[in-house]
């Protein structure tokens, strides 16, 4: 697999309490780099496939660790900027049945915020990509991310390159003056794969819909350019327990996974990351809809186990999964 | 809110195995400072509602380390005795499914426990107040407690300060020659607000009820001060796992909460307290029998997924479990 | 209970992962000294009956500290041998829901690895005795802890001994030249209580069933010393939630105890041991088959919410779960 | 002590390496909550002496956080404000031999950053103070916070109340268009008690002069309001040695305390705050200008031995340090 | 070395702040059992030789731990009484240079200080011993301590066995009505090794000396069963440095070590007993007297690099220290 | 500097105590991944050198975490190899003053032992190198390193590539059959820069000599390849406290550095692995031989400052230490 994924967003420092600690009663706190687009980096670099992540990072000891977790999980690097603003941080307090989990953010001024289109050279990065993976978080971030991701779909659509869009809207994050309705049609338009359920779709695009399926519908018909689109149904059944299955739509139709029951959750941060991921490693190995959604499902249901943002589970892991082979068993 | 809760009782020192480990395992124990009256005046502080805790600690470092964690939570500390004694302690071993979770106390001798009546102020100390808790844990610690707890009731009694009483009778406490029957009557008998169940209130004032609502009725007719009676009822599927609901009888009838399955438990020490914390909290803020009984368990099942013994959730967090808000959700 | 057990085979350096870490993000590990024989012997110390352990130790700080770990439960080390080769050890990540635990082994040329016959002297460790126990993980290790085992075996028969085999088939473990097939049956036809299930019995005996119960009646007739045949049957849910029934053969029939929901498991290396340790302590006490095998379970089922190989549980608190006595609790 | 010292100024969340743990390695980190002038606050609280701090957090779990933090020690916050930024974060990095130490200032853009003049009602807080204290990070932060300081200071001038600034001159901080010569001199006139060394004054208010007793001298002729210049000389010998000697001059002449060699640093973050809460205490306390030397320098010494920030040490300590009972000694 | 040597005393709960933190910031607490007494059987123990100890614990848990903790370092502890009351527990508050380390005591009432004699079967406990040692702390802790002390040492006199006592003088120890000068001499007078200082052998003799040779001699000159008196002089530098040397006398004459300098000190808690068991050691070891104060001192300082109260160091590595062999270097 | 330095070495798990913890006392042990060669590849990449680390792991989760750990610093991991064997694996025990620091070795049968010339296409590996880094470990581990070893020199002599080696001699570990002397001569023939002492050279030689300059003159005379020999001198005040200076032979005759006082050493292990990395960064970039010895012992003493065993400094830092800006101060 020689041609990489390359993803862009920002990378924050992650600091959770440890266990089921409230930030206020946090004494210590634990420290990993994470964003949802090198969060699929890495997931994918787990499952054996190359990648590569572009961000921008203060040019310090923070910038430096977080370059240190990315190569570390086998992340090419190479294509990052410093510069010399702060890095962006996020605050996780873990919860536990009834009480919810928390993020806290304090990402505004990032060294990547202020990223700029020009700053990157987007032709050199995507020479050897057979992908690029972009999330609606990014052009929420600022005008500059906006405008930068809009020039990485642009360069890597004319270059044929595969792309895939997690839109994944927060309304909290736009805060510059645009909203998601403004900026992300015009992304979509250039995407062939797209991750978002009923309501992401319409924050989005305006797009109106009574299900996943209609709403694909929709999308499809919109956006030419999109060939595939999936999404992950949650059930909350409280914040240790949760049931999520995954539905995948092409013209071919609606394929839909079994439903995983994550009883006992150890970290949900990323499951949809790692949705993401499993659904990149299975298209790029020539799956079929049924077998992308299933792995891809599995991928995002094994994420809950693993702490941390990053699923660092093997594909080997996750198609046994697929199979109900050796499931919650104690191998020797 | 200008009006200050008076919680009176002691404080220990709380030393618990981390995780699920044995106390014979214990290579190192957690710290924390915590009383069932205490753990009251805490979670009052976290729903906004001024508190103040009266108790007696040694004059050492340790008593110095307890101060410093009421003063933390917000608990004025200013009526707080210092003494020659030592510390009460107790130890927690956290157990797990079908494994127990167990107490070892170590309180006899305690600083609190040499209280007499005559230390304590309690014209000046209840001057402010709006209200005065106690619980049945301190007329069983010594006749200087007992008699001090008296004492107190029956200044806040005069003084048209509300009280109430946790009634929470257990056995193993009363070693000084004083069964709860001696002492509990006369002080539930200046009490307007009782917590405790069926066998609670008989060990305590010897009436023998078939169910809560008799035993309320029932203590109703003995202790004409007694407005209300609330207790909540707990299943135990496992150490792990338990069911909890509400209760709370009045003239006007028996209210009762929605059943909380909490299935993966944090800690339930001061589940109680926070019960009592929220009580008051809907009592102060003039809810209605049905509104105090829901706020109330809904802030004892919230407990159950807080570390330590003090309920550290805001009253808008309990709000929202009562209305089914954002329940075990991950609030980005 | 003037008499020891006495238990054979490998202890080794266990390091896990602190809670659900895989071992590729661990910067630290868990250390504690365990093996399935020696859980046995501690089991049965903590249950009040005096054991003690064979095995063969690296004479360095490691192997002090595995004694140590030994000595602190209370068994006997005073025949443990000391050689200049390595600790065995294995790697533990705990595993959460769909994800497996896993073992890595790395006890190739260890120091127990090449105990030779003759380097005990079994006469003299078995004179005190009143039961031997060995599993089928000590044939399997090397030539020498075969023939050991059999020395052992061989000796505790022509003394009266009781003896027990856990017979624990791994194919993993086969690697020096032999098979179970090869070896078993002669350790099989000098015990008197054996534990396994149908598969295990088919690969260390040939013999096949279609039931446990099939297969003990097949066992006893082609080993005639053998008076009773145990085993825990596991259904896996997860990682996080099993559940387990016992089951007991002789030739008065087959007794089952009841089935225990294991759903929040803190360790569950080790239950086999726990159980074995239960079913000895049973039959020292001389407890009906039903009795035994009750108490067998419950001591298996306690042990997977204690954290580390070995059950740290007393007969007391087996006793009580039997009971359904304070079962999940918390006791003060 | 009936009346309070106030101190103004911003406090951080401080995240600290474990042991000397390069920030590069940092899986975890320790977190206080501190500032240069809170720490003030915090060490005379320690002392004995009634404290209260201004300033602003965001209105989260961090700013709240902060808030026990403070009150866990004893200072009042009643008059901290909330806003909707973000917390100040700086993280350390513990330096050991040659290797220095390092912090990463994140404090851009903080709450506190975005305070203004309006927003305190100085009249109201400063009712019941003796003494106001700030530094000079303070009016480096953001023009809002130096006019805010500016208000603060003059409020305290008209009313009577002692003033005290530790000039601490940090070139890097000042980003907002001013320099410490533009906005330093005129605090400095409305100040009584100023802690700085040769090269601080000259930063901050262009007096060049070869000594501290000169530039103390030169201070005095051009800002009439000072009474008393003292300063903490440090000789590094590596990151865990280094030894100090404190200097305090007044129209009286100058008085030097011992030099204390600090062998074995623990923390040295927060030692000047330490220096400036023992002279406060002095002077609170009608000590002789020797004695009050000799007490700062004492206090700044043993901060060297504490975690943290914050010297929680009590004047009792402090006074055997400077009359040499039990220094280093083992009491039991 | 077939006989033990058998210590009687009290064994506690440790708690210690981790690192330098003070008691006030302690979010945890390290645990070890450790009392004076048996910290020699322990330090004696790991030098190779048989030791027991006997004492009295609660019958819960901790004491259960306190047993465990005694047979992980091989020191026999079938001789231990059970009892109903409390574990004694100190608090230990690790100082760095000039900052004092602290010890909060809080064993009143423990199940050791409820020994009464009669309790202990001397005669049987003795029988297999060559030594009995005490400390003054015992007979300080309550009268049955007392008398149970003189109990054992009277019982060893007549059984020929040889008798230490470390005088170990602890004024604010002496709380039930007597002093030091009431009960110690009668002790000293069935003693044959004595450790002691000049004002040690003061308090407890009334004996008044200028120096430790004289105290010595006095010392001889009254209690004809002495045979020899040694002490370790500590010079503190600062509570991270110390200096030691030891100081043996003998009616030949007085012996003393070289001195050692301790730039950095782990835990100095235990030193002294670290000592006492160097010197059992060597005397048990035929060494000359030169040899003994070698040996006791070197084991003394080795003490101050190792964690906790119990001196796990071996003989080797002690008589390696005395021949200047690999004295702080790297062993690969 | 588009070529990469090529270092060749066993990489093995190391497990070291917490703090001062004895390995005895371990109830957990710090992970990491670390070599005498890889050690120089990493702090090469630290100074901003390009480097790449040849070794053989298990092909398990052991295997994969110990390439992430270079991958993490930056190391190319690409040539590495992947067998069945075990992690080779030591354990630490640091230790304090006098006692001594401990290395436990457990690498027998490692996949690095099983290492085979032929498994490694040296000429492909060399091919963008301009640099051999290997050390006297490897040719001890096993005749098939010893042998891949020569291999890879050779066919880096053929390439033009520099040559160094650390003799680094540690009779330990020679077991295999052959000792130094058989093999060390033919690796040095082709080497051009070497690390070590006078009785390294003796022992890998046979050269005997009175000093270094000797050793270094006698070895030019004999290796004529050899360009420069250098070496750090340790005196050992204490564990805690050493004192090191390089020395530096060229045929323009001996260049010594400062020496520097290593007071308070947090991690001495890698120390000459840092020296080695700093003198290889100072020839590339063409420093003289005063400058080369100054930098490789300034970056040898600051590792001793850093946790782990190898060197997380910038060249910069290290630059600094060696013009002595900003040693040991608190750069904010």
């Amino acid at each position: 697999m020689g041609k990489k994924v390359v993803t862009f967003g920002e990378l924050m420092m992650r600091l959770s309490g440890i266990g089921h600690a409230r930030l206020v009663q946090a004494a210590s706190l634990d420290v990993v780099y994470a964003g949802a687009e090198a969060n699929v980096a890495v997931g994918l670099s787990n499952m054996g496939i190359d990648s590569a992540h572009v961000t921008r990072f203060p040019d310090n000891d923070l910038g430096r660790a977080a370059v240190n977790s990315l190569r570390m999980q086998g992340v090419d690097t190479g294509h990052i900027l410093f510069g010399k603003e702060r890095m962006g941080i996020y605050f996780v307090e873990n919860g536990a049945m009834q009480r919810t989990s928390r993020i806290i953010y304090d990402r505004y001024d990032s060294a990547f915020a202020h990223i700029k289109p020009g700053m990157v050279d987007w032709k050199h990065v995507l020479k050897d990509a057979s992908w690029l993976h972009w999330t609606g978080i990014t052009p929420a971030v600022s005008q500059g991310a906006a405008d930068t991701c809009m020039e990485a779909v642009t360069q890597a659509f004319q270059s044929g390159v595969k792309i895939s869009g997690d839109i994944n809207y927060r309304r909290v994050l736009w805060k510059y003056g645009k909203n998601a309705i403004d900026v992300m049609p015009s992304l979509i338009a250039k995407s062939h794969y797209i991750v978002g359920g009923v309501s992401d779709i319409e924050n989005c695009t305006g797009l109106k819909a009574g299900s996943f399926e209609e709403a694909a519908i929709l999308l499809k018909k919109n956006f030419s350019s999109v060939v595939a689109i999936a999404n992950v149904d949650r059930e909350i059944v409280n914040a240790s327990h949760n049931r999520i299955a995954g539905a995948l739509w092409t013209e071919s139709g609606l394929s839909r996974s079994k439903t995983y029951d994550l009883t006992h959750i150890v970290d949900r941060i990323g499951a949809g990351d790692a949705f993401m991921a499993g659904w990149i490693y299975s298209i790029l190995n020539n799956r079929t809809s049924q077998e992308q959604v299933d792995f891809a499902t599995a991928a995002c249901a094994l994420k809950h186990s693993v702490e941390g943002d990053a699923n660092m589970v093997s594909a080997m892991e996750i198609q046994d999964l697929v199979s109900g082979v050796n499931v919650g068993k104690l191998l020797r």
